[in-house]
């Protein structure tokens, strides 16, 4: 069932052509999500220049003589205010998300290199993990919010599929879905994946984008990735699962997850 | 054994600190393989102020009225020779390198977004995979190159081993080792990992550049992991793993490995 609440989303990009498969998308869902009551913002790193690389810039009040330490820097300069503009702009998005998709083309298995410094700028220590905020793969720091991996996939999709030589798409995206959602507390659902785009024809453009709004309808509904929390009682103090804790299977990424939901 | 034939050997390396962790097994890897004879070229992505992201400029020649189309684009100024330098200088170290070490800290279960622009712009289409290339996870368009991670990870160990909660640390470096080294025909090795490098005392750096230097002996003697070949007889057409085929337990990514090797 749609869920009608009116919610604040926030869409990251990085496409750099402006009438790309993955520009549709991106109208698609603002217009679908607005005219569901939404609020939507997009951050479009192309278009905005994102810087991508974390650097002493990044910190302004840090003592300059000293070696920059991306991580104890970035947290002192979280919590004193002084993060560079551009990262606090992004942080303030975040935190007024109640949702977050992340929309971009699959290149080297990965994400773009303008996004991955969306999120190495962004996502500093102190704002998305540390001590001052809750623990990791919990109700983390940023607990409460949807997040949404919508991807554009050159190769098909049996060649990510359970026995595809890719890697299963969802061991691929592992990083970004366990290791940037779940470890911040946000609540990570299923991919929404556009395989075989080398040649789209207007048809399957549109298939695509009715694929996606079906999806968006249960952006607030649907369920998520049931992993497991760090501290449910699963994990032992070196952060190993337990020996006696029922799993899906004996190894690989789905020991992660809850066998049962 | 120590293989003492002269080799060249690519270092790429992403830290914004000169006297980081990261710098330090630069300079050691450096040093210790010229001892050894080798030609050691190093890539220091931050110090060349490298462009991270994707776009038009990549490919001067191009007609500027049509839309970019990336993987189209690329291949056509890879094969015409007009490739923006910068991209083509990396690409002659790649194909100059009988080895090739990335050398960067995990920055959200990942590469910084510096080397990740590297990758997505240096490994273009015909240059890396394409129809004028050998097919992919084979020996490939880079065959004959040894490839290294060596990382460096502020979690313990612990938290990347077998069941551990971040992921195998084999697991998640997949999109590197079998999507970036593997599918462009390199030969990965096993990643070398120094953990827990929040608070490294001079004892524990001299340890880790040790443990380095004696992997380094073994850059072209070691055994490489046994990724299976796409064209072996392991996969179908559809690029799955056939049924009857012999596999380390049922499921995951050790799917893709030979089971006996």
């Amino acid at each position: 069932m749609t869920d009608t609440t009116p919610r604040n989303v926030l869409i990251v990009t990085a496409h750099p052509e402006p009438r790309s498969l993955n520009a549709t998308l991106t109208d698609t869902a603002t217009r679908h999500l607005r005219a569901a009551g939404h609020q939507v913002r997009v951050s479009d790193l192309y278009a905005m220049k994102w810087k991508a690389g974390v650097d002493a810039d990044d910190f302004p009040d840090r003592d300059p003589d000293r070696p920059l330490d991306v991580l104890a820097d970035s947290g002192h300069a979280t919590l004193a205010g002084t993060l560079s503009p551009d990262i606090a702009a992004e942080q303030a998005k975040l935190l007024w998300a109640d949702a977050v998709i992340l929309q971009f083309p699959m290149w080297w298995f990965s994400v773009p290199a303008l996004l991955k410094g969306w999120i190495d700028r962004v996502f500093t220590f102190e704002f998305a993990h540390g001590p001052s905020l809750p623990p990791p793969y919990s109700e983390g720091a940023l607990a409460g919010r949807r997040a949404l991996v919508s991807v554009t996939v050159g190769a098909r999709a049996t060649a990510f599929s359970d026995r595809g030589i890719n890697g299963r798409l969802s061991d691929v995206l592992h990083p970004l879905q366990h290791g940037l959602f779940w470890f911040t507390g946000m609540t990570p659902l299923d991919p929404f994946a556009v395989h075989d785009t080398v040649h789209m024809s207007p048809e399957r453009v549109t298939e695509a984008t009715h694929a996606y709004t079906a999806r968006l309808d249960g952006l607030f509904t649907d369920a998520p990735i049931p992993y497991r929390s760090l501290t449910g009682g699963d994990y032992d103090h070196d952060m190993r699962l337990l020996p006696d804790v029922p799993t899906r299977g004996t190894s690989g990424l789905d020991l992660h997850l809850h066998p049962a939901r």
